[in-house]
């Protein structure tokens, strides 16, 4: 059994984890810490954990880490960058939830994050988190680098289409609709039931810090840069991302089947029917991706519609498929779950 | 492995089931039957079991029930009576969701569900599946009728009361609050997102079918009628039941320990600690009900805060459990499944 | 026109305060304090008011609220105490919809407010602005108390019942349901889309500070104390109140005819046809409650259902109902709306 | 007064041109149609309506309709073709919200709504209702086909920029994002609360049939046709849509002075501050188009954000806007109402 601490299990990818890590058939979760909430049994916080996890949130300075495998940060952005290199040097290995490690250009993390990087030569060994193109290099990392939300559904529904050089690469446009449990779980006049709900909205229209992600991924790719237009919005679901892709058509190709054969051997990502729409509800409290592929009026705009569950395979549930393929574990162990519908 | 079969699996309580069996380590779902939909491959109508479940709707008349061990019928009201003798003679153990096997005064039935019983005998026979209550008697049953959502919440939460004497049975009130899928997955106008989103309502109030169900399980406790006023209500939330009872003291106990007590050893009631309030996302697509009890302002008026997931605990899970107590497999088999929150 | 001052008009009492004047034919938006928000503009904060309210935010120092003829409190409990003697002794006459003038026992307010009342003597001189029992000395007040928005729909409910000695006045029974807007516009974990979306549970159960409000209002009409148990509950809608009043019947009437006949002459009281159950959406955005009366099963229990929106009714449109019957004028006046409905 | 007249009254577009004509100060309901529930108080099918409209639905063989001034079909498509010519013979002006006169091509009508059409004259004679384009022809119409609420809300979004010619019309984007009530008052499974609540999909993405109305009215206003791509999608909210709109700068222009110099006499086309992004709540229940512009990164992608109420603007507010203008009314007559937020 892997020994696994939680470094912030108080918001909701932290919770998601607690769900996700108490039914693995190959993991047992050590410790979990939160510095105001340290004593509080965790399913006093989560009741809907009564009866699966029994521990209390511990304080960080009595948690020894170090005895664990593998530790996951769920902690916001600038944390897991002070910590990690200790963890590291007493071997164990760190999968962050967080966006410290994501971004390999440190100038350029630095201005979306507002931040000075603690560690830019930890950044440099950092494996970003992404199975489907990541999975050898995930294998032998220490450190993992957890995609995004956007990023993830945004990336595994371009990535065909780039690897194959089938759409202009300079104006890429992601129109993408996320519920609000992306927003975290902080109290913010924004965030409550009376402004988000039977509401619609565009936000971080000018910059979203998700962009630099997105394009340095697909670039990665690529192996060049992409113009790419990023307009995310707020819909009145809990979980969910639907990410709405736009290319324009430089040259033919079967599309349906380009999708199915990149993602043929994919346990988690879900090429549909040729003229399915995918709804967020089908992958809830799920680690699928779902995508279907479109070229309405047989025109030269090629649409991709990608859906996922933003804690999930969005975030807990990618953490543990890297944890997976971290520890030769089988990749499905622990998110292998059907989704909640209706 | 037992090989089940699933008697219309089209609506709400037949995918539900489905997600629970496809996840069961005992059983084999071996067909689903629908009239309507025959041939349709089931992950088509509900894309959240692709590549968890690969049956396709079978035609009644192909179905070979009688090569099942146990069959569940999630049908409407009075089509399980039209089959179940047949299957029973071929030795099929049955499970029905709906109302044709819950009450045994058929006069009350027929008043209530207008129609003429189709074998009054059987009703006789049949267990109802309140494992809580009749968990002996579910282990050698034949047929088991399976509860109705609401009385599985209200009948749990009133029962350590009535048992132990301590309120007027008389004067008892259940104030109900169920989600929409309730109201199953039929079209019709009043269910629509755009009449029950953001909106609260009553309904039901001068009479429901759940009523004399629930007259029934508590007078069967309790030895003698009750007086029960019912007040079921339409909340905007997908699934979940929460029940708020209110009965008037006769007798000083604690009532903490006597819940306690009386669902010690049961793995799927959940009584909180004094002073909780139960949600009822902390037991959305679980099979937990989970129980508070107050004494406000310690007045004489005694308040049962009782919650579960309509869908799982209120029906299908609730049918699975059954399954497990009948077959003599581990009654969590299948159905030890984690609440998704948020 | 009358000059009309608010002050804290950040929250969702102080935006459908300005939506429900900026309406209103006798009345002229003078100005609306906020420390926080001084200098910017109402319709920046508030979008929906672009076109309709040209003010700016004012800071307290510089309100000159009194050369108002009449201001609002739409403030935290505690402020309004602070400020209206001043006011008062201004010629200001003044409008609280905070809870500062409710209690005419102190020593009770106290209790369930946690702080000591600045000016008991003006407690003394409050009215309670319930329209459809004070009407005649809200005519003359100085300060008008504007009720709770659970204390509205509830009174209304059991008012024409106890009133008519119907029913035993030592087990009344209240099961209220409140939208989430309720809660204010307070950035709290509890109020996020994220926890109260698709989710319903019971709060308050030990004691909500509505309950003396309640009590003291029914006591007042009957004449002597009354038994009450209040739960209320948090169901996801932005707006609306259900409450579900039960009763015990001692002396029989035609309870239809007793609703009707009480609220006869009531603009804002619409009793429904017998039968009919009131969805909270019927009364979205106007100043209605709606009530229907029921006695299921003929049983001893009398069943009413009231639903307000809990902005309007409960809230703001209330306080300008007051402020119409205060300044002489058609007690309609700006708040004659008709429900949004889908 | 003018006398009004309202085919098919009991979908949401019904119930709202009877909100919105019952507080309109020159306009008199003279009578409702409905087959199926001829007799029936409009208020019992629509409670929000008790105590401002006092008509019974009419059969329409007794409707008599040809007495009004005006008539509105807010009927299913297909209807009004087959009654309008008798109206406009009797010297009554017609406003059709359904699509029967929106499609100048016959051809193209046809093939988009699969019946062949009974008066192709009167579509040639029929002004299409954007009062933005069209309100000089739209004063001396006697017959207006009301736009869409998709098209009304992607043109006033692309119009200012395809007027200037200042984007690539060949490669337009249009991603709308539709509340469930644009699916109207059917029921249907798709519409469900407990299919279309916590869930986001995309639909039509093969072809909606408000991609010709929209490609007609672009093409009008550039005086060459445009290639658009239209993708739309359902969000769980009841009214509101968003529409997010992307073109290929090719022509320099201070584009936020473009938007509030077009719309600048337009009293129901709100030109948002600079970096401002509207939400769907901003024109809840009120005849506003919120618009902003956003240049993202300074890249040479425009982006549009248009947000309109679906039954408002959408459907009966501008309905309402164009009666006005026909008869020489002030034009925000009965449509002057404040958004409902929260």
């Amino acid at each position: 059994m892997l020994k696994v601490g939680i470094v912030g299990g108080t918001g909701y990818t932290g919770v998601e984890l607690l769900r996700l890590l108490a039914g693995h058939p190959q993991a047992e979760l050590r410790v979990i810490t939160s510095r105001a909430d340290a004593e509080t049994p965790v399913s006093q916080m989560f009741p809907s954990l009564r009866g699966h996890v029994d521990l209390k949130f511990t304080h960080p300075d009595e948690a020894h880490l170090d005895q664990c495998d593998v530790v996951f940060f769920a902690t916001p952005n600038g944390i897991a960058m002070q910590q990690t290199r200790a963890l590291l040097d007493a071997g164990v290995r760190v999968i962050d939830l967080a966006a410290d490690f994501r971004i390999q250009d440190i100038a350029v993390w630095e201005k979306w994050y507002g931040m000075t990087h603690a560690c830019p030569d930890l950044v440099a060994e950092a494996v970003y988190g992404l199975p489907e193109v990541n999975r050898a290099q995930i294998k032998s990392a220490r450190l993992v680098a957890n995609p995004g939300c956007y990023p993830t559904a945004v990336q595994l529904g371009f990535i065909p289409l780039l690897e194959a050089g089938l759409i202009e690469e300079g104006s890429l446009i992601a129109d993408a609709k996320s519920g609000v449990s992306g927003a975290g779980r902080k109290a913010e006049v924004h965030s409550l039931f009376s402004e988000a709900s039977d509401n619609f909205k565009a936000y971080g229209v000018a910059g979203h810090r998700h962009l630099p992600e997105i394009k340095q991924g697909l670039a990665n790719v690529l192996g060049k840069p992409v113009g790419l237009t990023f307009v995310p919005h707020l819909t009145p679901l809990i979980r969910g991302i639907h990410a709405t892709l736009y290319g324009r058509i430089k040259k033919e190709a079967d599309l349906q089947a380009l999708f199915e054969q990149r993602y043929a051997g994919e346990a988690f990502v879900d090429v549909l029917l040729a003229g399915s729409m995918p709804e967020t509800r089908s992958v809830r409290g799920s680690n699928i991706c779902r995508i279907a592929v479109h070229r309405p009026q047989g025109g030269d705009t090629v649409v991709v519609l990608s859906v996922i569950d933003n804690l999930v395979k969005g975030a807990a549930g990618q953490a543990v498929q890297n944890m997976n393929i971290m520890f030769g574990l089988p990749e499905a162990d622990g998110i292998n779950l059907i989704p909640l519908l209706p």
